[in-house]
This record gives structure tokens, sequence and C-alpha cells, in this order.
């Protein structure tokens, strides 16, 4: 009997972050940090698991819409799928009715990146190892199969691409070696909320020197005054040598990010991220123009590789922020990696809210291996929350991410957890105040 | 008692249109036209109607994205909200928690679009009067208050769009004479589906011809050799005064789009519309000034006002066409046609599927009336479909939209339509193949 994907279970899980302001930026003042799951299941018991990161409202839109999707891959022979996932991909995301309601964005784009990424999942766990280490094992001409090149050859040929491959080859073996030994750089944005107050502020950010990280981050935007205040107290806890980047959340249009970013240059911001809209690309350029040498980092909320490829065409970004969950899913990521690459721009991944580092390390980890060969410049988001609720949680280290070992792409939450934090049916919230956790 | 939205009752409605290959192209080649659709009612028994155009599966996502931001409008007093729907776009557009999923994009954006356009709706019927003309009637100090300004100001701010408003001012009660008089300019795509046959497309040309159109659209992109077929029996069809616009629908990267127009110029097209990805304004640049002097047209699928800026920006369209259920509603499309005419640039509306023809005829009217003055080198998109399902269609004699005179947007159907074309469980679909009508 061929194995084929058997199911397509959804779950709508929910936790009230918000009750003590840990995410809270200029644009998100009270996110429940959530996640649309998903788990595919095979007639033969394998699982892959997935999920679209959300902030609390709206969590059943991306269930609903993962549901929508389902269809496409139950039945699906294991083997073919988990050979070549970019198959489903192009199935998924060019679906002909289904695209118009993107196309290529939003919930629907979202709903399919959690399908492929569970394809991912599942196809690590049956090679039975991480999906970095799988990702860094294709040859060049796999990778470049994985990706949809349509709208990309303006910028990226498949030729270019493979000379990208080829040429990162020689060192592969010893950077594995060197990333399973070191791990790779993170950065932490735990000490800057906005809604910490001073005191809280400076102890996490001596904190984080303390754990070893060169690099921290701020959320600023909401009022000029508090910013101006945390940034020097960051700066003091910190001192001269670590690095201090800031983040607006989109807060801005562009002659507000200019003006306001003036006022906090004194403090030498390593990076500003998401100054305005995430669709404006010549948004960024401007900005990124009028404030040299502060740099520009954005991508988080950047829904496909056309966008990131205009980031790049128009030199709007210093640093591209990929996140795993924003995407059609890995393959689009690899696409996004290569581009980067071929403009020599580092990436930086997004992550943070719940389980966003556990995927985004394996896509930073094969970018080193195989794509950029560097880990300079580079640093992988950290933030200490809800890490407790996988089964194969990141690992930091003296500042860095400690290689995962465990097969797959870390995606999978506990039992305990998807039957605790269900929404609205989990005992967490069952008879609670729907808005609770929750808070506007 | 002060009247509130008491309800807002959701509909998915779906018509079999694949059977016939009605509205097929390169990239949907067999849509089922469908709407996410909605009614907002009142304790005092008032309704306002909106929909989200879609092409079949995946409305349910919609309709689900609708249900999850109804809350917000429930419990709204009706005076407030009809004097300032702007109000209720920026609560809808601006949740903390559900902008996520966008931001301001895809499912999410489309769903606050149709609750925003319902409430234009209400207003205009409360009001006795068409919108186009409510519309007209605001000062441009209240059309300006009516837009979210936090994006746009790098192209366009307060005070130029309200020169640009109060410039054209003093003709509007002409303009608002000759429009009822004479209609607005439409252009028919009825003719040219890629699922049509040649002789159908021979016989639909002359038709348009004598029917009075000066523009037809031809859809291309599936095949260059019958492309060029196509376009010859067209050329032959209509003479050689009227305009052929082709319409490739996304199909194409950029360098595909350049090289297949270029064999296609010989027919002179009027426009090469949707060469590539929507979101690639600087793939459009790159194209348009490879093609020139063919114009590009864009906008149907751009999904907010800022990518329509930086259209703009980048000078890469010829031709803005905006749609009324893709974007935010009636208050973003209000930025977008202030930016078309700060730039220059003929708006030309996007309609067809269901209904589209009916909600952006205001549009069109209102930017005549009173924001560009003028329809020269402007006409609306018509198709001939579907438009006995609603309660005021649209109305067109000798190639024009007649001026709708009915209070509302036009955005009814049939309350024999929401019975029976409810999907899945109207007459029409019980017991159907749920792929029928359906087919891929």
């Amino acid at each position: 009997m061929t194995e084929r994907i058997s199911s397509v279970d959804t779950f709508d899980i929910r936790f009230p972050t918000s009750r003590h302001r840990d995410g809270s930026d200029a644009m998100n003042p009270f996110p429940d940090y959530s996640a649309a799951y998903l788990v595919l299941r095979s007639t033969a018991g394998a699982e892959g698991h997935g999920f679209v990161f959300t902030v609390g409202r709206g969590t059943e839109i991306e269930v609903a819409a993962i549901r929508s999707l389902a269809p496409m891959v139950v039945g699906q022979p294991v083997d073919a799928l988990v050979a070549d996932p970019g198959a489903l991909a192009r199935q998924l995301i060019g679906d002909s009715q289904i695209r118009w309601l993107g196309p290529e964005k939003g919930v629907v784009h979202m709903a399919a990146g959690a399908l492929v990424n569970a394809v991912w999942d599942l196809a690590a766990r049956r090679a039975g190892r991480p999906l970095w280490s799988l990702l860094a094992a294709l040859t060049p001409e796999q990778i470049v199969a994985q990706i949809d090149w349509r709208y990309l050859r303006d910028a990226l040929t498949e030729d270019e691409a493979l000379t990208i491959l080829r040429d990162a080859a020689p060192g592969k073996a010893e950077r594995e070696r060197t990333l399973l030994d070191e791990g790779y750089p993170a950065y932490t944005t735990t000490p800057g909320w906005l809604g910490y107050d001073d005191e809280k502020l400076a102890r996490l950010c001596r904190q984080a020197v303390s754990d070893g990280y060169r690099l921290i981050k701020l959320k600023v935007g909401a009022d000029l005054g508090d910013d101006v205040r945390r940034l020097a107290i960051a700066r003091r806890a910190v001192g001269p040598d670590v690095g201090i980047a800031v983040d607006a959340n989109q807060v801005w249009g562009v002659p507000d990010a200019i003006g306001w970013m003036r006022e906090l240059a004194p403090f030498d911001p390593y990076w500003i991220e998401e100054p305005t809209s995430p669709d404006d690309v010549l948004g960024h350029a401007a900005i990124r123009s009028a404030l040299a040498p502060i740099r520009i980092a954005t991508g988080e909320h950047m829904h496909n590789a056309v966008m990131f490829k205009q980031l790049l065409q128009a030199g709007a970004a210093d640093v591209v922020q990929i996140d795993a969950c924003r995407v059609g899913g890995v393959n689009e990521n690899l696409a996004i990696l290569l581009l980067a690459a071929k403009f020599g721009v580092p990436v930086c991944p997004h992550a943070g809210g719940v389980g966003l580092c556990e995927l985004v390390q394996h896509l930073a980890m094969f970018d080193f291996v195989a794509v950029s060969g560097t880990a300079e410049s580079r640093a992988i988001e950290y933030v200490d929350h809800l890490h407790e609720h996988f089964t194969a949680p990141v690992r930091i280290a003296n500042g860095r991410y400690v290689a995962p070992r465990t097969a797959g792409m870390s995606a999978q939450m506990l039992p305990a957890t998807l039957a605790a934090y269900r929404y609205p049916d989990g005992p967490r919230w069952a008879g609670a105040d729907p808005s609770d956790g929750g808070q506007r």
C-alpha cells in the first residue's frame, strides 16, 4: 500500500501573553501570541507539524484557510510529497480560484506556507535529520528545482542561483562542523518591549550582556520622549560596544520615520526596523537614503519573494529579515535567501512570537552552511517566550543558537499545550472572558 | 432609542460560470464567479449591502473573515457610522491583532473593505442618493478626513488633496448634469475570454462595435500563436479605429512580458494589463520602459493605496485600474483616486466578475464629477455577466454606463439569488458535485 497523507488536523492555539505585555510594541500593544496549528498524518502513522504564527483575534480565519487548502494535501503519496515539496507549494499557491484571495499574500499565502512547512517537517523526520541539515545536503540543482522562478528572473536566474550554491559548496562540511560546535549568533529582543518599565528594561539589558549577546533590540515609535529616555537607559546598561537595534513596527510614514530617527541617531542605533509600511519598498529606499549610515531592516511582514526582490533591487534595506510563517513556506524562503546572497545583503531572521525561533533557525543555518557561507553581520532574533511548549525547543548558549539535532523542523508543540491552550474550548480559555489575555 | 447596527448576515454565493468558460483567462481557466456577501441591518430596519468578489473555492475563507470582523460593527450607532465611515475603516483595518494577518492586504483587508462599502451603501440609502452623488456632495475637507494618510504623505499630503478637490469644484454641477445626460464611457471584455472559439470571438467583437464601444479587451498569455491569431481576428473585426487592450492576468515574468508583447505590438494594443505580478512595481516600470509607447495598466490585484502610491511614484503605469472589492473599501479608493489625480494618470476601473460593475461605477463617476474632472482617456470595464442578480443592475447605452439614480452603492443582490446560489446548501448547489461549475 502506498503511504499517503490521511488527514490534516487543525488547532486554534492562543496564549494570554497580553497580560504581562510581553511582545508589546507601537502597533501591537496587547498581543496574544497564537498559532493556527496543523498536523499532517500519514496512513503509516508519520507526522508533519506546521503553523502560522498569529497574535490573537483572527487566528480562526487562518485556521479556516488551512482547512480550505487541506484537501489538496490529503491523499497525496508521501514519498513523492517529501521528495518534492515544491510541487505541492506550486499547487497550493497557484490554485486558480483561491489565488484570487491573495495572490501570494496574506491569510491564504500563510496557510499554504504552513502546509508546505509541515511537509518539510515530515520530510526531515523521515530523513532522520534536522531540516537545516536536510536542506544543506541537497544539491544545487535540487534546491533550484524547489523554487518558483516565474517572477524572479529579472533579478536572479536559475543559472545565477546555481553559481551561488556551487560557489558555496567547497566549505560546506567545515561550516557544518563549525555550526555544530559553535552554534549561530543570536540577538535578543527580550529587554525591549514597549510595555516594560525602566527598571525592568535596565535589568534585562544588563542580563542580555551578561548572557553573551552582542546585539539587543528595543521597540520605539509610540512616544519620542520615552524612546530617548529608554535608549539612554539601554545604552548606559549595555555600554558602547553592544549594538542596540530599534524597531518601529510600521508606525511611521516616510517623513515621520526620517524625522523621528534623526532624534534617536545620537544613541547609535544598529538598525531601524520596519520604519514604515512593509509594502513600501520605495519608502524604505527614501528613508535609507535620508538616514545613512543608519541601517534599514525589514521583512517580517513582507508577504512574498517579489517584495523582497524589489527591496533588494531598490537598494532599500541593509538587513533582510525573513520570517518562517509569513511567506509560502520553506520553498519561498529558499528563493529569498538566494536573492539576498545575490545582492550581498545579510539575512537576520525575524523570530520571537511563538515558535518562530524554532522554525527560522533552520533557514539561517542552511544559509550559513550552503548559501551565503558566512554568519558575519548576521544574527537570528531571540525572545525567551513560550519555548517550553515545544517538543524540541531552541537552545541558546552564550548568546548563540545551538544547532538543533532533532529530526524535523522543530515545529511540534507538546500535546498538553494543544489541549490546554486550544481556543476557545481549551481549559485555559473555557469560561474565560474571550477578550481576556485578550485585552485590546 | 439610538438606532444601531443590530446584525451582520453573511452569505457564500457562487455562480457556476466555469461551465461556459465565461471569465476564462491565462491564470483563471475555470472561474466560478462568487461573492462573500453581507447585509448590515439596523435596529430601525435599515440595510447596507456589501461583498467581496471571489472566483469560487476559498469564498468560505472570505466569509469567515467578514464574520470575524463583524462584531466591530454590530452595536455601532448608525448616525455616527454613516457620518464617518472612515472611523470604522480605521478600526477594522487597524485592529492590532487582526492586522497581523495582512497588514492591509488579502483576505482580512477585503473583508474590511466589504464592511466599509456596506456602510457607504447604508449611508447613501439614508441620504436617498446614489453613492457617486453622495460622495460628490461632500466638501473637500470631508473627503480628506475620510482617508488614512499615515503612509501616503511622501507622495500626497492632505493639503495637496484639498487643492485637487478645490480646483475641481467649479465645474462640478455642470459635470453632474453631463453625467446624468450622457453617462460614462465603458469598454467591454465580453468578446475576449480565452475559452471562446474564434467564431465567437469575431462575432462578439463585431457586436461590441455595433453596440457603440470604442475599446475592447482580449485575454492573452496562454499561447503566443493563439494570441497572434486571435488579435488578428479581433483587429479585422473591429477595424483600425477601435482600441484593443490586452490582458495577461499576471502570467509572465518581466523578461517574458517584454518578449511576448513585442510579438503582439504589430496589432497596436491599446494597453497591456497585468503583464506580471501585481506586487512588482519595479517590474512594471521595467516593462513600461521596454515596451513604450504601449501603455501599461494594472491595479485590480494591487492590495492597498501604498502599492498604488509606489506604482505612480515609479512611473510604472499609464492606466490605474481600481477595484471596488480589493482594497479597504470606498475610503481607500478615495485615496487612490486622489493619488492618480496628483500624478495625472487616468483611472479605468476593473469590473466584471459579479457586481464589480455595479460598485465601481460610483467611484469612477465621483472621480469625473469631483476629482479628475474629466472622462478623457477613461472608461469603466464592462462585462455582460450576472447583472440580472442585482436589484439595481448597471445599465449600458451606446457603450456608456448610465449614471445610476437608485439610492445606495448598487450592491444589493436579489433575495431569490441569495437563496438559490448559496453555497453549498442553495438549490443550485445542493446535491451537486462540489467541484461542478467548479472545474479546475
